[in-house]
């Protein structure tokens, strides 16, 4: 007999069919034994009047008869709630060891590193499979968004010949008997591909070596990264992300309901018109809200992005809010200073909710004015001969955005450290397991 | 105004337009010009009265009206080539410095060594553009096949705790102050989330520190990874990569035609249901069709594969064979062990046009059994501390496969070198340029 996905079992009332799947729940009442299956569509109630020796995470192959659940007992938060299974046959496929800790309530109580320490086990919780499901939602939805746009998806790589963003924070790697780096974003690479596609978008792999261990940052990430050519100016990248970011939300929305309801969690609240303030004004509005005046400072401090989102949203009805026009100095080598101000650039970061979600900008596509820059902040132009190379044949006026899918998800369903919305995160004291002590210090 | 897609042009007969691009061609007819513009839809015919200074790719705004074409010069390759614009006005976003090789030609016809030392202009001729319009659609393809087949995209990392496939060719990175690796493929991820999702994809890099350099062989690919539970035997897997690799087909030949031509490309043919020949088999085969015995050989030979799918192309009308019951020394520890002869696998490998396109099979879902092997292929279980968690606490019945998305485009295209089949290709000699010679030598 094929196996029916339990989805599907109310489907079959009163028919013989095969379920397979992991034991999510038992509730033993003596002479019966209620025990719940799961498999990827669903959770069924089944019923056993034989007295089998079965443990959470059992995996089963079970043969029964599908039947009306008694009315009290229906359970509306599962779909299959309304019916259960009466057991003629149970197979284990595969025994589970003890569970280390309760699996089967609502929220899965345990601290960070137990959730980390025991990652294949606790990933295997609703409420942490719901997290991986609003990722790759993340992720599709930006992907469908920018197709539609006529962008072209690349594949770009993360093996790279320098360290390209300039900092310290990247990570060496033995490449034969000479040495390469792992990517700190594939920034470099879709601006080449706008010489050549136009209008790019890639979901990448993006790493740094983060000399501290933050709430908010990992030592690899996925990057959702899209570069475009032929702007006018850089308000047409924040029109793109605008559209990015509300398809998201719809997405969402329709697609990942539940999982938003298991973290009591709404997508945010956009104006029509995501708002647009200079960095500038926005320490001004800072200063006249709360009396302090960083209006010397060359960023927002994460004080500040907090205090900015909650007048965005009071004042514009808006969680999601755009700062522009960052100092020059703060920004990349390849960011374009705005022709009203040269100290200023056409750059901007969309923050969420006090944090940043996007940050992108128009780049500067003169071959001469980015080998000047080179050099300006310090870096060497042969480290850049492929990138260069793009810029002498010809680059139109372009720009781009990069969003962290893990900073997102985070943002979406409220969770306080990102390391939650990766599934095996890596920073300076764990990849997959715990790096022994005396090997954690960082270099610098 | 409003720019126009050159796509769109015929539609706008008569009327005045603007049009963004690069110079794809120039031919000069003393009074007038004609200039082909291209941009990420389409090429134009231009025709300009005054004497314009351009090169080869110059990035221009054109503005100009929209006029019917004379009908000998009407050029059918091309869908605007029933329309041209006659130009009034020219704006030069940005000048190209002189392209060092003819870029107007059919073909690009430079050495392996200049089209990866120019990789930025190389990537803009439009044959090789095809080719990543094609490797686009291979991933997307295969994303789609499986978002319907019921699997969830994950996102695994790349960076891991050691070795995962045993073999000596893995990348060190200095990790901190201590050292990690870089993954050779998503496979011990997958499997362990399959215990999560049941039935999971990844489109992920993976790194190999080939000592040597060949054609067929890269040190960076994008492996398009599979991985499902509950499955009865190891037949299921094979019925999803045909599933994939017919899905796959159909897309290309309805999205690529294009592509397609110009390399004078067909998708391979297959058969209903592709052949499957046990490695053992095949070799009897072989030894009868050339007599050559390798019949003790453990694996096949690059000349019995591309023996074994003349054999295939002949006697099934099928250019992809699948290979089965591979030997368990020649498989990596997680394989499984076939019920009639532990000595073989169950295993395959999807062969086409003489090459390895595929890879896959049943999975070890038993604890115990994975700890024994992955001491008997002498491993340190302490290096698969995550993994190994995933299949105490329940692993249903498993298996899946993985796709080099670079392989496959290379195969299709009939491509000489998989390096064309990669935007920016890395090997012992090659990261984005050429590495000096002194550094070049492999460890081993």
């Amino acid at each position: 007999m094929e196996r029916t996905l339990i989805i599907d079992s109310p489907k079959k009332l009163n028919e013989r069919i095969v379920i397979n799947g992991w034991v999510s729940a038992i509730r033993d009442h003596g002479k019966i034994m209620f025990i719940d299956i799961s498999d990827r569509s669903g959770t069924l109630q089944t019923v056993s009047s034989s007295k089998e020796s079965l443990a959470m995470g059992d995996v089963l192959e079970l043969v029964g008869v599908v039947k009306v659940r008694p009315e009290k007992t229906v359970n509306s938060k599962i779909p299959t709630g309304a019916v259960e299974l009466d057991i003629e046959k149970i197979t284990i496929l595969e025994k589970s060891h003890e569970f280390p800790f309760d699996m089967g309530g609502e929220d899965l109580n345990v601290s960070l590193e137990t959730l980390l320490d025991f990652r294949s086990l606790a990933l295997k919780h609703p409420k942490i499979k719901a997290i991986f499901k609003i990722q790759e939602a993340v992720v599709q939805s930006f992907r469908e968004s920018l197709k539609n746009l006529g962008f072209t998806e690349i594949f770009v790589p993360t093996l790279v010949p320098s360290a390209t963003e300039g900092g310290a924070e990247v990570f060496k790697v033995d490449y034969y008997d000479g040495k390469a780096y792992l990517s700190q974003s594939p920034q470099l690479y879709k601006q080449i591909m706008v010489g050549v596609f136009e209008r790019v978008f890639t979901v990448a792999h993006a790493y740094r070596a983060e000399p501290s261990v933050t709430t908010r940052h990992m030592s690899e990430y996925v990057s959702l990264d899209c570069e475009m050519g032929f702007i006018k100016d850089f308000s047409d990248i924040m029109d793109v992300v605008e559209m990015v970011v509300k398809d998201l939300f719809s997405t969402l929305n329709e697609k990942c309901s539940a999982e938003l309801t298991l973290y009591n969690a709404k997508t945010p609240l956009v104006s029509e018109n995501i708002p647009r303030i200079k960095m500038r004004e926005a320490q001004k509005i800072i200063l006249d809200r709360t009396g302090r005046d960083n209006t010397k400072e060359p960023d927002l401090s994460p004080e500040d992005e907090k205090e900015i989102c909650k007048y965005a949203e009071e004042e514009y009805k808006s969680e999601l809010v755009f700062i522009t026009h960052y100092p020059t100095k703060k920004r990349p080598f390849y960011t374009y200073p705005s022709k009203e101000d040269p100290e200023y650039t056409d750059s901007f970061d969309l923050l969420g909710r006090g944090l940043e979600w996007i940050t992108g900008g128009r780049r500067i596509n003169s071959y001469r004015q980015l080998l000047e820059n080179i050099e300006k902040w310090g870096n060497k132009k042969e480290d850049f001969d492929i990138y260069l190379q793009a810029f002498k044949y010809g680059m139109p006026p372009e720009g781009g955005f990069a969003i962290g899918a893990e900073r997102v998800t985070m943002q979406i369903l409220g969770l306080k450290n990102i390391r939650e919305a990766s599934l095996f995160p890596r920073d300076m004291q764990r990849v997959d397991i715990k790096i022994p002590k005396e090997k954690q210090d960082a270099k610098r």
